[in-house]
């Protein structure tokens, strides 16, 4: 269940607001994040604000409203599309609004309901190219949330470039500077990414810089047998492994025997990437998954490749972390190759689309992500969800789809370490080229 | 629960067999397949037969027996490990024997029980070096059966050119010459194939012969989402594919639309590999799998690799059918392109070997499947396959293989069309390079 | 897929069969079970023939024929619903047919194919009222097979006592009579019972007829988590118990410790309650299920209820055996209380009524029988088949079943020691008489 | 992974606190609840005071510490078990202590990093005897928290009356007093409850106190087949049903058709309780369940029944809510009969007592509830768990619980409607009075 706040216009005051004839009035145009507090639960919305004079209009997320600004106070009715109204009363100042919300009780006819609300100026976009910003992380967030304060405001377009510490929260110097349990870097505030966008994860560089991963010598529970099961009771232990930045290549140090000389080419990754989670939801553990990302941990989260995810707060709230090394499919060994690490990515929007999950996009493949309770049902989804893609950017019907994925799909164990395990489904762009019938708009 | 028939030693007539003294008696060697009947289920075990004059010694699977031979009829006692004794009597001839069993009721202590049983010669080999030998299937079998007549005995090494007809029974030249579901050709019958081997097919050349496959446009109902069912009802359409010989590229024939100029690499496979399954159990639909293979589905069943099957009868019983021109991961249209082709492939044997699922090495992937009623459960079949296939050949603890699977480890969603799902652990034979202890025994 | 046999009607010979006028003739109606071989594959159907003179008509499964006899030959064409024809030659005799059809080929336009068949003559119904029949067992099926000939011709309503063996083999007296493995006593034919029509199996009596039942000390691998199968190498060692048949107490017998007193009420049950499969598929091992019941190992088929199974073949060919002193939910000890049994039982049709997995029916309950690869798919199949049976007898919307399911559904782990898994869903019918809006069907 | 806070002992400041000789001092002894700030996370533990003079002493969970007073500040060092040492230095007040913490790097041998942290006097308990509180909840939880302040102090053995509103947030008199999504009364803070207690919670009266419901006529996606998905798009509608309080039964209210006199018996329930989750752990939604309990939505939280929770949090942090008037197994409408209740509770404790998942107790039953994203997963987590009480609290080797479960095991599907779903194992106590060894110590 989610939550619909439908918001709808009346005017509210009939105050004149006549200015005066001679006088030219400008348009102003803003834009802010509302939090509102329905009972103590912040639900935050965007604000679009057009005011001319005495005159206010706009929209709450896609609810018209119309209003007046008398001194410095704003009185605004949003109508939503069944024809509620919802009033709003704000005091306004250089940084935002603070005011009263008065909505219909949904269960008792005739009934209102009061709500307080604060509203936070979203800056202008200070250029009209794209920026790349330097970001330097103080603090790190062990939770998605749509609580925490952004750390910056970036653009569509803009690039970043920061970076991330290990799973257990040291820095690329050896510093524990987090609590572990993947410590995340961000939010960055996507300005003009609404609820019902899609984001846009460019992976524009991923690099290590250290010298070292640590891991465990773990199987983890979904991949074990019975058999098995009876022989892991000394598993689980700490493995250093070692990372030779210069040729790639990691190896467990200090190995002896059939592992001395065993050595694996790195190939670095963002095992979290996630949207802080939607209006209802509590802050969700950076350990945790969802159709918001999260700790997805999939090898495909690499430099070179374009993550797309839903936007279900203003500003999409972006955040990652928890980088491996490497990491086989599934993750089994419970911790990959954990290590910080030096990141650049850039973002886009893509305006009013639905996607029902992640999805990735590699110069080869187009890949969905089903995280769920189980295999089976995660494979339903990432299954449904490409054919969804294949509907939606290349005009398949679902006949035209069975017939492409019954020939070509490719299906990737993503995840076994999580509370929900992680599946993908994977289609070779080559055989979607003779296909195409209208232009990808993920592009 | 495996039958577990114990046989063992005792002097059972105690006649004189005294050979005259300036007489040279000549060992002659012979193996059987002895078929016990037991209250009308068919028992199959091997018969080690040396005979020395009047003396007969050797061994019923793996238990030690010692006889005598008088005129046309052989009496002699088998020992089973737990010292149980197990009497028979045969009438001899060219062919074969006749006879009957004495056996302990293990429920009745003092009790003995009467079966019956006749004994096939198996051919000795023809000729030191291997023989390519060529069959042209008459008939096809439904079934994977430890029952049927073999259509011709194999020796390790030998390799056989024959052909396969679709799933449907329709051959090379558009004839139906079976029964549709999965007709099979064999089963081959190798000589020196015993319970607790393992059969290793290695797959010289898979090629097309018709210029057809025939598919649906279907989406397996393992691969559908609630949300996708509701608009799956129109789908399972018949699909006719071209398919381009000269260029090796499959097409949907006469296709309008999105996939008008649609075609996809052919990559041609066996869906169906199969031993036949074990005593106890019935005859198994040539749609169904298990440890024996079967109707795997799996699109790595391909020219040039290889795949190895525990034996649970003597002599293997060796089926093949049900080729794809190509497949992707999963089958997720529930047919995959059916059609006919012309195989060859030799056989080699590993004696003594348990490997506990099908396993199939590549000239880069070492892989092992897992084949459960869900995805969850079959990934620790494969996962636990491929530890074992890592301690026993490569040497490794299960720590380190923890380590190496962690770093390394893939996974494939094989097939989703049958009642068990199959999925697919793979590890590159390159990282295993630098940690080979021992030679690798599947070779 | 499952074996479509349109079969259908046309005039093949005109040979007249003019009947001098002054004479009357007889109509002759008799009903055979024709056995089709199709490349190697027995398949089945009911005939049903009316012959006036040298006239023949009739059905084969539904699809009409009509013919001629001309001395011991029958010469007919059958249609089926899409007009495709079919005609047969057959000599006839006392206990019925041998002879060729001739049948189109379905991948060749205008290619027609001939294949053998007998029929065997069904009894007519020997008496108007129900009788009940006595049949102890000579011999054992360890499969559930459409190839095994009936051990005896019922009717419906006719009732039958015999006995069943435990799932060792073993018999009243202690006896090994059979292989382990849940030999079956059967098949019994139900004369009119046809492709497509509904077995109602009522359990008249069910009793104990020796004091001891054998088990294991086992809990089953898809009981067991991770760490559970840590501790669990030293179970399944057998475990007999003393049944005292005058109290119906069943304890584990010589048990030291914590189990010296313990003892439980008995609930006599039969495990194993099947017809044979549908043509297409081989005999299937006496330890599997599906929707033909089989080892079902649910504790509700006791004394006093029914179980309702589709008919796959002509007269069904019900089996019985594996019955249970008692058994906990789910079978978690892998072998219940195994022991022999007496039992009665009568049997009854529902024509032309499908359903979609095996029903219970309980004085207190209705129940489904979810079964599958998982208890994920099982309770999906469990639920939806109780959708169905509100909505076919209950004349429930889906609407409405979903407020009474939500309201009073109970679900219940039915098996967990096989191949598939097995869950019921339950709904108590005292809730479903004020909703009753048309006559139970089953009863 | 679960946070250790391993807190030592060392004399951290040596300045004489010799009290005259000719004094007697009192030992004063208060609990606190200590919250510590690990890089803007919250971690609650338990303080256990003993202060005599300038000497203080005690333990922070079960690690020792002591220290001194001087003036309004305290100085300790704690000793975790393995020897390492960690120092506060704390200034104290009447309602508390606001400090600092000194820890030693875990990744960096040496360095030492400070943590800041507050504790919270626990009032000393009132009487000694029980009491019953009265609560009437003024705001309503939509997280299962520890961060939330609690709402009452009480003590073992004491009840509390108070009320519960229905899952939309709706009170008693048909108000919106909260935001829909399970809304929680509490917590409760249970006095000398501490990580790694069991919390017992009695539910001593549950009733209906308004006389409708609201409800969906939905079936869950979880019980939906691909066959039935095809014909759910009309469902989840609302429902309501009307209570009739005086007979106890509910309806569908205006139900025309085959529902017009449909009614079940109410069967009072709390869908919602649960204990705060560990340390480490984000609030978790209301709707969501773990092995602290939550949002379980099992239909055997009834009157008389008990409920035993792992305790995570200083004090426990019991919350309650989302009642249901009545719920068939598995919640299969997603909401069930939604509505607000009255409800009187006891807690009891069990000191150091490892229980690895929700248990029930009701009059004739016990009950393990087993939570996972898979129905096979949990029954599993159930079966396991139901396998550990027998062994703690009964003395059952692991061989006679095998025994016992496999002769007397039921299992009940208990949820579906939630993203984790439940199942439980049941055994009757009738069956474990003769094999009790041991004083059951849950009561």
């Amino acid at each position: 269940m989610h939550l619909i706040l439908a918001l709808a216009l009346s005017v509210f005051i009939a105050t004149s607001n006549a200015a005066s004839p001679d006088q030219t009035q400008a348009l102003i145009h803003k834009s802010y994040v509302m939090t509102l507090d329905l009972w103590g639960n912040a639900i935050y919305q965007t604000v679009e604000l057009d005011e001319i004079g005495h005159d206010i209009s706009g929209s709450i997320d896609r609810d018209p409203f119309v209003g007046t600004r008398k001194g410095d106070e704003y009185r605004f009715t949003a109508t939503a599309a069944d024809k509620t109204t919802y009033t709003y009363r704000a005091k306004i100042s250089q940084e935002g609004w603070i005011g009263t919300a008065d909505f219909p009780d949904s269960n008792h006819q005739g009934v209102r309901i009061q709500h307080n609300f604060t509203a936070r100026l979203i800056p202008a976009r200070p250029t009209a190219s794209p920026q790349t910003h330097q970001y330097t992380p103080g603090s790190y967030s062990n939770e998605f949330s749509p609580l925490r304060a952004p750390v910056m405001t970036i653009w569509p377009g803009d690039s970043v470039r920061t970076k991330t510490i290990d799973s257990g929260g040291v820095d690329e110097n050896g510093n524990t500077v987090a609590l572990y349990g993947n410590p995340q870097t961000g939010p960055f505030y996507i300005a003009g990414a609404d609820i019902g966008d899609v984001l846009a994860i460019h992976i524009k560089s991923l690099r290590l810089n250290r010298d070292y991963a640590d891991s465990l010598d773990m199987i983890v529970h979904k991949a074990q047998s019975t058999r098995m099961a009876s022989k892991t009771s000394e598993l689980g232990r700490p493995i250093r492994w070692k990372l030779d930045l210069k040729n790639g290549l990691a190896s467990p140090e200090n190995a002896q025997g059939a592992l001395k000389t065993f050595s694996v080419p790195v190939k670095p990754m963002l095992g979290g990437l996630a949207v802080a989670p939607g209006n209802g939801m509590p802050p969700i553990s950076s350990g945790d998954t969802g159709s918001f990302g999260g700790n997805m941990d999939f090898n495909e989260v690499v430099e070179g490749n374009t993550i797309y995810l839903s936007v279900n707060q203003p500003g999409a709230l972006l955040y990652l972390g928890d980088a491996h090394a490497l990491q086989g499919d599934g993750e089994t060994s419970q911790y990959a190759l954990e290590t910080s690490m030096a990141v650049e990515f850039s973002v886009s929007l893509i305006k009013n689309k639905e996607i029902s999950l992640p999805r990735v996009e590699s110069p080869t493949h187009i890949m969905t992500l089903g995280q769920a309770g189980s295999l089976d049902d995660a494979l339903k989804l990432a299954t449904s969800g490409m054919a969804q893609w294949l509907a939606e950017d290349y005009g398949l019907s679902l006949s035209e789809s069975a017939q492409v994925l019954g020939a070509a799909l490719e299906y990737r164990v993503v995840n076994l370490a999580g509370r929900s395990v992680g599946l993908a489904a994977k289609l070779d762009k080559r055989l979607l080229k003779n296909i195409l019938r209208k232009p990808q708009s993920q592009n």
